[in-house]
């Protein structure tokens, strides 16, 4: 007995019919929109790069467990990209001299990682990736978060939906390292540590931290003050002692220059984004719906990346926004609009007579019409019931009558309303809608 | 030491930089144009599926040979997908009955294929898919191919810059086995032969027919036979007993259907395309560039894939066009018009009050315009520089006496004409542009 091919994309993906490829599309458009208004320029990598590419600096969860890789045909180690980051690095430093800067580059390729299912997840999606290169001021760090604020407004967001949080690598490593005096190592542990401080119970993450200090450490609280000064969202409540130190200055700076625009902007000293890369400024965008209740877009600074190359140093500046929690905030707030097919016109043919409509309709495509066409095997009903189905605002009936008079009957689908004119006229119509 | 990350991308893909992008996105805003014109709706499907849905049908040297492989995490034998039509058939036999037909669909993936590099052959490219289910007639023959030429001329191609050529499987199926009288294996292997006959030596081609058949199949003079019916480009030389058979019939009225429009269309037996799932019309689109000599576009009926998943078959017709030889006969027949990065405007910062123009800036933004900034720690004339070199059509000149006054310059970089006016004034000029 034959066995049928399965029909199911495999696990963890998703297909896309028509109707969800045109969200995505509206998705992706109003993000270019947005993007190509402070004058970024898109690019694009090979899906495929060499794996010592993640090795390097994506993090070791994220190089060794949740990346596809696979050995090629001449013994290549090879990684399906997890993340776009290394790649536009590796792009930036091969052209290093020849490359303007500012340099302003975005991107929306489509990522890969293995890894469990759940809500918004994929194994597949679709991030867009949104870099500054070369300019050092933190007004780099400044126009990116405008940025990543504008395309939410541009989604028609509200401030109430959506929350900025920002904190700092450099600020952090300070805490740790010079106010509560942890040794290198374990400041490297506990800032892993604090990167899941919102994944596990506090009392876990306090035998942890607990675990990786010693007792004279344990007994100046540690652990208690770290949590104290992470879980702070106003600046002013923090020790004084960190109050004036330089690492503080670009949050301080980020939340002054937007105080009266970006008004869902806090310091959250939880945030510390799982790549090694981030050197400077980090911020994440959470959806405030409970029931999506994630970080949606992350980013900040990374100054050293490029550098890897082999090539002088660059300051970079850049965030990154999937496709899936996106959508769940879109619908979860109600923000996504009704996105039709694009088919103006649906040709409902009456009899066998194709090849005589064929200058017909290709007037109508000259006049920049989309038109598709019914099968004329099928009754006139059934063709019509189709351009129902799909939402096509207008049916064109076309039989041996019509052709010969020149005169043919355009139907408005939402009003019913029936005109009768010549093709040209039919065409003003079409497209005044 | 430490060693470096390499620059490069992996061995025969393709990074693409602006300037490279926006020419791909020209070619395929040009293709969506084309095809959504046609009442065509965009879909997507996972880059990577199960091994299997290619060992069906793709045909053995690209299933086995040429794909890139491999096994995941749960021991799933997987492929990165080498073509879209596999994956078409699956989405479409997955909602069979849900979907409304005719159905039209297009996509343009990115898809792997593990080959030597030779000009205009890349392992990762990308390639338009256009397919229409669910229409038995010729009818939907004709619609791929007025559609696929379609394409060609709204890219500005002269009829002499590139050529049809079409022949039928089912058509050379009969040669084969009934004309020519050949066993149901030898049809088989010979047609495989004829896939490669552009590919060897005429001599080579006769040596290999003569291994696979009988003396007395010699003695009948087979492959000479073979070589006249394939070589032929007029139906009308073809041996008096082919002509009237329904086999040749869809060739012959697809000819006289477009022969006052599709002027650069003939008969070519030699086509054969190498998927297995071709049933009925093949065709194929060449470069008449001598320096490009070869198939860009191909397509034809397969009227058996969607049946391969165990619901009702579905007549289909579909052809892909790849962007790495459509960007070579572009180029070579002068065909690519010059695409700008679409920066409208470059700020040049005249001192360091770059918080200041974040208001000028935004109005800019908020009227449509595209804006990028000048780095303020550089000298205004190395700015400007930058601006030629992008050839960004205006600059606008911010310093502390233009943000008292409210009156700003702006310099068109072509004309070097400037002028002084408010920012609302001088948005009308850029948009008028």
């Amino acid at each position: 007995m034959m066995s049928y091919l399965s029909v199911n994309p495999y696990k963890g993906t998703r297909d896309f019919y028509p109707e969800d490829k045109r969200i995505q599309n509206y998705l992706f458009q109003t993000m270019r929109k947005v993007v190509q208004s402070y004058g970024y320029e898109e690019y694009d990598a090979p899906l495929i790069e060499d794996l010592s590419l993640y090795l390097a600096k994506s993090g070791e969860e994220i190089a060794n467990e949740q990346t596809y890789t696979f050995i090629d045909r001449g013994g290549r180690k090879l990684a399906i990209r997890p993340e776009m980051t290394p790649s536009v690095s590796r792009m930036v430093a091969r052209r290093r001299q020849e490359l303007t800067y500012p340099l302003r580059l975005y991107s929306i390729p489509n990522l890969w990682r293995y890894e469990r299912q759940q809500k918004g997840r994929f194994r597949e999606h679709w991030q867009l990736n949104v870099d500054l290169f070369g300019l050092d001021s933190i007004q780099a760090d400044n126009e990116i978060i405008n940025i990543a604020d504008d395309i939410w407004q541009t989604f028609g967001a509200k401030r109430s939906m959506y929350q900025f949080k920002i904190n700092s690598r450099k600020f952090i490593d300070y805490v740790l390292s010079q106010y509560l005096k942890l040794t290198k190592d374990q400041t490297l542990r506990i800032s892993k540590l604090i990167d899941r401080f919102n994944k596990m119970p506090i009392t876990d993450f306090i035998n942890q931290v607990d675990e990786l200090i010693s007792d004279q450490q344990r007994s100046f609280s540690v652990p208690e003050k770290l949590i104290e000064i992470i879980k702070t969202t106003d600046l002013m409540k923090l020790p004084k002692a960190l109050l004036d130190i330089d690492e503080i200055k670009p949050i301080k700076e980020l939340l002054e220059l937007n105080s009266s625009n970006i008004t869902n902007m806090a310091f959250d000293g939880t945030i510390m984004r799982g790549f090694d890369y981030y050197t400077d400024i980090i911020f994440e965008v959470f959806d405030t719906n409970p029931d999506n209740n994630r970080s949606m877009m992350g980013g900040g600074r990374y100054d050293g990346l490029v550098g890897l190359f082999g090539v002088d140093p660059l300051p970079t500046v850049g965030f990154g926004l999937g496709d899936a929690t996106l959508l769940n905030f879109m619908l979860g707030h109600g923000l996504l609009p009704e996105i039709t097919s694009g088919i103006q016109v649906y040709v409902v043919h009456v009899g066998q007579i194709w090849q005589k409509t064929r200058g017909i309709i290709k007037e109508l495509r000259l006049l920049g019409i989309n038109v598709a066409e019914g099968n004329p095997d099928r009754k006139v009903s059934d063709q019509i019931s189709i351009a129902v189905k799909k939402k096509i605002p207008y049916i064109l009936v076309i039989g041996e009558e019509e052709l010969k008079s020149g005169n043919f009957t355009l139907k408005n689908l939402a009003s019913s309303k029936e005109v009768k004119n010549d093709i040209r006229n039919l065409a003003r119509i079409i497209l005044d809608k």
